[in-house]
């Protein structure tokens, strides 16, 4: 099994197939709390975080937000009062790759 | 006219009157392209700001986050790649309070 915490971004052309229902399915049990989602034939990651306050939400948005300057890979991040939805999908092949499950795990890392 | 750029937020209780339709269309030419939106019959405003990047839309972000924080009334963020929604309501109330409209103006002077 790979390991998804240290998983750096691979860099992602159009045309790349995206992740099969099976490899979701084997790829699901690393990423707990993580819902499936699909709009427009897209499927995406999400995911809310619950805090005690807009403070605290806001640092945790400036984690996520650094770690997707890093790897180069940028969610939708959702910020309210003390709660924080993060969605991870890749735009250029309209679905989700390995890297958007690398780096929801990633993503639980910087909540602890 | 009041100056909604230096209000500051009013204490608003349960049961305060939400703004009339009268009243937003008065207020509403200054709040250039805030949109009121409806769902599930509470009124909110919304507005989409452009960036060049992600790191722009996390420093708008950041500064409507202090300015929330310094006035204790809140949005919802969107942050997405060079792009930033921020909604006002007031919850307490179910609908819009001239808070709101007073964000929004106080939020378009932190995007110049």
């Amino acid at each position: 099994m790979k390991n998804l915490i240290t998983q750096k971004c691979i860099p992602c052309e159009k045309g790349a197939p995206a992740l099969t229902d099976a490899e979701l399915a084997e790829l699901k049990p690393q990423i707990p709390g993580w819902e499936i989602i699909e709009a427009n034939g897209i499927k995406k990651l999400r995911k809310a975080f619950k805090f005690k306050n807009f403070e605290q939400a806001l640092v945790f948005t400036n984690k996520v937000g650094e770690l997707s300057e890093a790897q180069f890979h940028h969610p939708t991040i959702i910020l309210d009062w003390g709660r924080v939805e993060v969605i991870w999908v890749t735009h250029k092949i309209r679905g989700l790759h390995l890297n958007d499950v690398a780096m929801a795990v990633q993503t639980d890392s910087l909540a602890v």
